[in-house]
């Protein structure tokens, strides 16, 4: 187990109706200029857009905006709204929406001090020396970005969906309303849950000693997502489905988790380059990557952390034999997405196919193996993306 | 489930030898002047005590010293520490213990800032307006004052025990290093551990609405402390076990676990009368309390969450009835405070007999019913202390 430093200061106002008062007394901390960063118009058509200009106007809040972010943000965004905090010399970012959203605000509230292209953070050529504050309202349960300190930006002139992170672009103050996501599609939930799913999973496997508190605290944000995801799938209104969800979110991905290891993502980064090529939303990519890594990697010598999720995630005995068991949990995994949520189970479905695999598996490799729970070469990345068609 | 506002900004360095150079830095953002605050001659005997005057010397700072704090620290302790606070015009507050030292500074933080007996905070007659910074070095896992807001102080004069907290006096850092508590005794690991499955458990138990999610991290923190405290008993240098419990410790009472309910807790304003009139440790008073407490309010109406707890802490058999789990969960319960943690398992054998019950009961209800899981009438409470003779 490693030593690590706990820090994770994000304010969360979780509940119906917290932005009222706390938004614009939360804002004004920051300054008195803030820009409004938003996606499409689904915050308009739940109201949300209003009522927080009309809390932001009584404020006497001066408000800039910027909508259209992207469903995988792209940087050209980015560069806009650094653009506009640079112009209008903003106090604070407000970003409503989902990971996108959250996610571009971080590289914007960087840019604001950075001369050159946004890109250069997630290339590592800018260093992260100042970013503005951000304060968000969270409307998607998925990546967690509300209370995290990284972000996934894609570029469409390079095909590249490269991510980067920094303390500093971690949220002041998320508000977590979940009546703000009883919206969201069925498809849409079953991604984002798909998302939060990953995140754990990628922790939770882990090759060395690891804090069982921590495996703990994993085992039970999974069952949480298993046991809620399909009742909001049916029930988008279910309040204790949205907020199980929402608050599990946040936890998957802040830092909690992992804190006692030096993990490395699998299943994240050979997604990315899916994502990047194909433009395919970002659960749904790793809810159809997962189990196919998880066959590949699954050994006598890895064995014994498949048993320990078959037996406390999914409830299998744990008298059967290790191997069995943790078959038997990457089956009820596939159920769980490939029915539960009812998520395409192949890439093929998507209409992809192997013409990209190999340039996909070289970009991913370029500096050597894959590493995290079980090293992966350019080879096994792409056995585990034919496993997918 | 209810809303909440999460902030919890306590920043921890977790693991050893972190205080190098790290503590004298985060002392360094409050100000020059420190009064470490410490308990008995433990922490010399360690080498800890030298370790941080190094530390500190080497960094210039200036340190005032405030020793003797009692393991149910006295309001005249507190007391002499404000009045040095005062005096000296210090910046922040080390302390450097268990949660009777951390406990103590709470109060002498809120203390500089009033002119009075810092009893007053105690019995609400004082105002939170202002509290010096704390930074803690934690010696022993027991009360989660390293990451939480309260604290619990003792008159002597008046045979009162009481509790009062505010967020102004959460510590702002805390060093949490394992091997600090490799020296903690046999019987104080044991009582540490029974305070901090306490605390769990007081928030476990709950009549209404609960989210799932917390319930599942509740029930890893149960199965972690149940898991390790065996071990750090018999192997005291274990750093896997300390190291579990340590962490266990602040998360079981941080705020986190509980921020959905609106909760009143039952065993702890029983036995802080106990620790009151008889000076006992609070960890054994809880332990021989609480399943004398759970066999009263268990009943057809209260049996789902006791089954809930049996099944997902004890891995009891869910295929029994209802009434069987929580039975055999209690008796489970037992057999780890009595048996594995090897506590005295009645009041009799710690030489107190009911001569007090009558008016602990009292004071407990001069207010009416003492609310919680169930609410227990002057009573339900003598019932319970007698139950534990």
């Amino acid at each position: 187990m490693q030593s690590f430093i706990y820090d994770i200061p994000t304010k969360v106002y979780f509940g119906p109706n917290q932005i009222d008062n706390n938004l614009s007394n939360e804002l004004k901390k920051f300054g008195n200029k803030v820009l409004l960063v938003y996606g499409g118009g689904s915050i308009k058509k739940i109201g949300l857009y209003d009522k927080i200009i009309n809390e932001l106007n009584s404020a006497n809040l001066q408000v800039f905006e910027l909508s259209g972010i992207e469903p995988n943000p792209r940087h050209t965004s980015v560069n806009k709204g650094a653009q506009i905090c640079k112009q209008e010399d903003i106090d604070v970012i407000l970003a409503v929406g989902g990971g996108s959203v959250i996610d571009a605000t971080k590289f914007m509230a960087a840019g604001r001090y950075y001369n050159g292209d946004t890109w250069d953070f997630l290339i590592g050529k800018a260093q992260f020396t100042n970013a503005l504050p951000i304060v968000s309202i969270l409307t998607l349960s998925a990546t967690g970005s509300e209370m995290d300190t990284g972000g996934v930006i894609t570029n469409t002139e390079t095909k590249e969906k490269l991510g980067n992170s920094h303390p500093m672009l971690r949220p002041k103050v998320s508000f977590l309303d979940p009546t703000n996501t009883y919206s969201v599609s069925k498809y849409q939930t079953a991604c984002g849950s798909a998302d939060i799913l990953s995140h754990i999973i990628e922790v939770y496997f882990y090759s060395y000693d690891a804090m069982y508190m921590l495996d703990t605290v994993m085992e039970g944000l999974m069952k949480t997502v298993i046991k809620y995801a399909p009742i909001a799938i049916s029930q988008p209104d279910n309040y204790e489905a949205r907020a199980n969800l929402m608050w599990a979110s946040s936890w998957a991905i802040n830092g909690f988790v992992g804190q006692d290891k030096k993990h490395a993502w699998s299943c994240h980064p050979i997604e990315h380059e899916l994502s990047a090529f194909y433009d395919i939303t970002h659960g749904l990519g790793l809810a159809i990557l997962t189990p196919r890594w998880m066959k590949h990697v699954l050994s006598s010598n890895t064995v014994d952390k498949f048993y320990q999720f078959g037996v406390n995630v999914f409830d299998i005995d744990k008298n059967l034999s290790k191997m069995k068991v943790a078959e038997t949990a990457i089956e009820k995994l596939e159920s769980f997405l490939f029915k539960d949520l009812n998520l395409s189970d192949n890439l093929t479905k998507l209409n992809i196919d192997d013409s990209h695999f190999e340039t996909m598996a070289e970009r991913i490799t370029k500096d050597g193996p894959l590493k995290g729970f079980v090293d992966l070469s350019k080879n096994d990345i792409i056995e585990i993306y034919n496993a997918c068609l």
